[in-house]
């Protein structure tokens, strides 16, 4: 991979003199970013380009280059790929447009263009895509103009499924003064995706954050371990969260979604911050240039009663506190302060007073402050004698800032005639908005917290493939007493139970489980029962079960023992096709779909980790005894999580399974599963 | 009022020719804007200020000024006002800060200044605030410098509680190229407030929306009242939320915040919308510069595919939906596109094709589509040839916006060299963020239902003093029998209940009623009967009930009939100081507490609204039948929520009321109160 970010030679596939001509755009790109390797053009008609030999194909070239750029009709691609294969070139980059992202009909042309690859040993990058952008060396692919004095070189690296959200984020950076590293456009991703870019940005030295445009994701599991295993700030923008989105996504790069509430909770797994738009990530770049701050107190400094308060607000609302100023502080900020207009604490009110010595004063001596963790500055200022006074406020911030190593966050509405210059004042960021500011501050102390937190077991990867201890379910609707046997393997008990026929097997085992029993119906596939009227409860004698097996009719019926009183839960799981087994808890009753309130997770999950599910069930203080009934088992709750987790991952045949109820009974006493559906596919 | 704005005359107390003089500020932009009325410079010195007299006091001034402005020390003002009332001046601007906003110790300052207005009929605006900026006249009262280059004359009136904010909306809106009105900061409000401005500006015919800026409301019903009333747009950004929040506001303008709750549902039946920050306070002034849009079905026009897609997801964020194009505009595409490389519908992916009057025709196509309500362009471009085609582009998009009175949402990440120059193309606003434009289009939308909504009761101001048929319930905690009393007054039956003292009265007291029973202590003020063991349920005969007298052991007890089966539910309410009688409702059991799923509305609440009340309720899906149980008596409920509404208002007394439970029985069955606490003050 480190040869398609730094080539020695490049051919670029498509150039032509005609002045609508995009492939030499990418010829341009190369001249402009100054890249100090050869840039071979090749066309289908021999010619010439601005006094630049055009080959007619590969076998001309003189060397053989180390990448080769395609921007040639999607229909002579495959023969031309082909003669790069013979030619020894190993690394292609395909921008045209029109394959499986139009259509399912044009999946064959991928095919084709696959199997050419898999025969020459080739790394394949799109297509349906710009390529790379390495500001290290200028090598720049796109074939839309890019131009150097819009692309500052820094640290962050950026992987996207679209090259206009490319462009828009070089933009966004260059307004903000961001410097960037490494940009891939990975388009359909026939070959090389976001995992493989993601490994590499990961390890590369240049690259301190990584921001990701994604409509899919293609390997979730090695996406995560990916993620989780870098220390730098991965930053995703998953797009294709709605039914409609999902249907252009598809057309589009051929994304297929998994469903957007397990992306939101494999990426918490994997440490990954998500965010809503290109402002928001942008954002992150921003705050992530910054200290992570250790804790969420901070100090607010504000220029009005109205920021102050503004900011106070947004601090909350994004989990932040104001810190408690020591003695020390407070008196000096007394001392310092004309007597009289304005109170001091925090947030501190600056008043009417411009003094910007004194305003340094007062954040650095905040930031020495051990119960502070970072300060925030809501600052407006008028153009003229303020701006330049402002221009020394950011850079003498941004010295602090560096000095203590807590962050400083610079927020100023601004004006019109120096918007732009305010950000080049220094490296460090200005935020035109608080509440952004403090958004995308909370992902920062997020961050500080995942990686402070005890290493957690993070291989997702390699967990997805256990072997079965048990022979693997048939496809279909699993019955009722092979599910029950499949849980009781994995430690989860069902009430004592019975599959009987009709009256007489009915009655007899009645009597050995004991009255009082419930009467179901054990039809594998019926999804609602109770809804149908193929359960029956709290039957006490045989005159009752007679009747109950009249009205249910048509057997098999499952008996069972009535379960005693208790907490319903309810406990599952199901098998996404893009992040593999993934495990639900919540509580019965209407709780769990009326709110919404279930905990998921990709399994595996560990003890610590059902732990935190069960405590993220806003409903789970019922578990914890309420109105005198409980407390119930959360113990067992907490083990049964885990098993379910392990018993989805040694058998990925299941494509869904649902205990519902599971009854937990009252502490140490354990739980009974009721009921419980399996389908394997 | 209105001479307030368009005053002939006014006067600027504090002015000297120290070149620190804020007061001066005043005069200097009053010149600037060549505001046509007299302005009088009034010192402690007299002397000269650029050739002008400066007056030493009130006396002196050759006519009476329609307004007085005062930036004077706190510690002279009130002689100075007084003066001014001698010379006949009535109307006041304090900006001087140091009120109440300081400390309770200020306070007697106030009350001063209020007794001198009233002795001789003045209209006070302020203290603590930077007065009114009138952009129709040029008067501009704030003591830091404005410029009439960053002001354009618009149809947006500003109402703010802080002079800091009204600097950053301007410079806010100067950027984005809108048009203001008139701009009131009102300060601590001591005698004009939010409601007397609002009043001015609803009315005032320059003004079409309007804007606030509040750190408390006085008159919640009054502002209610008067929002409600009005035609125009009113965007309320409401800080204080927090209890960090509030105690910096009531630093700053000895705001007293209510719940933030209450602000929220008040404000949602008022009509008002509300915003989080400045930033959507301007988006939304830039969104209601468009027309309404009359449903959310959207055409989004994206030009590259991942555009699409994030503005779908956005969409769908913010309540909107992809509108289905007939086969005429479907047809049109796919004729006028070329052929191939992407696909059309709903979004319209314009891939890489720039042909702006292409693009033109298919945005005009879509607004005539019947079943789309409003087209979103998603635009990126290059600076250099693309920048003059977007500036075309965005003249017609206003220019179709007007034509066919459908909104035309133009959104272009845009670039440094140009993001202001296109914002002053034309009168459309242009967003930088799409999920931002959406996000206040759908108030947009709101606004729209609201207006087009058969009339609702909104006279909250006049509703608020009804008389009580019942005598006033004494301060304190009510006992439990006047409390079943008072309920019962207003149609909520109670289970037939008894108070006794003892094991005698009880025994008698239970016969009557009938077994079973429950036994509570009515010692009235007892908040958690259940935890502190005061409560037995499912009393079956005289031996239980002995031993159950026993437990509780002091009385006076509650003996009451145990209540049938159903559905728990609480009701209540409680006197807000900002905006009275509010009504609650939501399910019994941890629902309300654990999920926030409670309906509030200020009183008076109707049948219909109540019947609102009860569909908001996430779980009141239970109340229509769940598992074989209900469903309940829903009509019983909304009648009991527009009987406790009516109570509330006839006893504002009651500081807090809480039935819990209230036991709904099954659908024409009633319900019944079970248990009820009220507080009065």
């Amino acid at each position: 991979m480190k040869t398609m970010f730094f080539p020695g030679s490049v051919a670029v596939f498509g150039v032509s003199d005609a002045p609508a001509n995009l492939a030499r755009v990418i010829v341009e790109n190369m001249d402009r970013f100054k890249f100090p390797g050869t840039v071979y053009l090749v066309g289908g008609k021999a010619g010439s380009l601005d006094g630049r030999r055009i080959y007619s194909d590969a076998s001309e070239i003189p060397e053989v280059p180390d990448v080769a750029i395609f921007l040639v009709p999607a229909r002579g691609l495959a023969a031309a790929i082909d003669a790069c294969g013979e030619k020894g070139i190993r690394r292609i980059v395909i921008e045209t447009g029109g394959f499986s992202e139009f259509g399912d009909d044009r999946r064959s042309l991928e095919e084709e263009v696959l199997a050419i690859a898999g025969k020459w040993g080739m790394e394949v990058m799109g297509p349906n895509c710009v390529g790379i952008i390495n500001v290290e060396n200028g090598l720049v692919m796109p074939f839309y103009p890019v131009h150097p004095e819009e692309l500052k070189q820094g640290p962050i690296s950026i992987i996207s499924q679209s090259g206009g959200i490319i462009h828009d984020l070089m933009m966004l950076c260059h307004m903000e003064n961001i410097g960037l590293c490494k940009l891939a456009s990975i388009g359909n991703k026939l070959m090389l995706d976001e995992s493989a870019f993601l490994e590499y940005c990961a390890a590369d030295p240049g690259t301190a954050m990584i921001g990701l445009y994604l409509e899919d994701i293609r390997d979730g599991r090695r996406f995560m371990d990916l993620a989780a295993a870098a220390e730098k700030p991965v930053i995703l923008l998953k797009s294709n969260r709605s039914p409609e989105g999902r249907e252009v996504a598809r057309l589009h790069t051929a994304a297929l979604a998994g469903d957007d509430r397990i992306v939101d909770e494999a990426m918490r797994q994997a440490g990954v911050h998500r965010v809503n738009g290109l402002k928001e990530m942008v954002d992150c770049f921003k705050i992530f240039s910054l200290p992570l701050p250790k804790g969420p107190r901070l100090a607010i400094m504000a220029r009005s009663g109205g920021h102050a308060v503004l900011a106070t607000d947004s601090a909350h609302r994004h989990g932040f506190k104001l810190a408690p100023f020591s003695d020390r502080l407070l008196g000096m900020l007394s001392e310092k302060t004309r007597a009289g207009v304005i109170k001091r604490g925090n947030p501190i009110d600056l008043g009417d007073i411009f003094d910007i010595d004194l305003y340094l004063e007062i954040a650095e001596m905040a930031l020495r402050e051990e119960g502070v963790d970072g300060v925030l500055i809501a600052h407006s200022y008028a153009p003229g004698d303020d701006a330049s006074l402002t221009r020394k406020f950011i850079r003498s911030s941004s010295a602090l800032t560096a000095a203590y190593g807590k962050p400083v966050v610079f927020c100023t509405i601004g004006h019109k005639v120096d918007w732009f210059d305010l950000r080049n004042v220094a490296d460090l960021p200005v935020f035109g908005n608080v509440d952004d500011a403090l958004a995308s501050l909370s992902l920062s102390l997020e961050h500080y917290r995942n990686r402070t937190a005890k290493p957690r077991p993070s291989r997702f990867a390699s967990s997805g493939r256990r072997a079965a201890a048990q022979p693997r379910l048939s496809p279909g609707f699993t019955p009722i007493e092979d599910v029950f046997g499949l849980l009781k393997a994995y430690g989860l008990a069902a009430a004592d139970h019975r599959i009987v026929e009709g009256i007489e097997d009915g009655l007899e085992g009645a009597r050995s489980i004991g009255y009082p029993v419930a009467l179901k119906s054990a039809a594998p596939g019926m999804l609602h029962k109770t809804e149908e009227g193929a359960v029956i409860l709290d039957i006490r004698d045989d005159a009752a079960l007679g009747k109950a097996i009249g009205r249910i009719k048509t057997g098999p019926f499952l008996l069972q023992k009535m379960a005693p009183p208790g907490c319903e839960v309810i406990l599952g799981g199901r098998t996404d096709p893009v992040f593999g087994p993934v495990v639900l808890c919540g509580l019965g009753g209407i709780f769990a779909e009326a709110y919404d309130d279930v905990a998921i997770r990709v399994a595996p999950v560990d003890a610590e980790t059902a732990g935190a599910m069960v405590d993220e069930i806003k409903g789970g203080r019922i578990l914890k005894g309420f109105r005198r009934k409980g407390p119930y088992d959360v113990k067992y709750l907490i083990a049964s999580i885990v098993n379910i987790s392990r018993l989805l991952l040694e058998h990925p045949e299941i494509r869904s399974l649902d205990i519902n109820p599971l009854i937990l009974m009252d502490e140490g006493r354990g739980g009974l599963v009721v009921d419980a559906k399996a389908e394997a596919g």
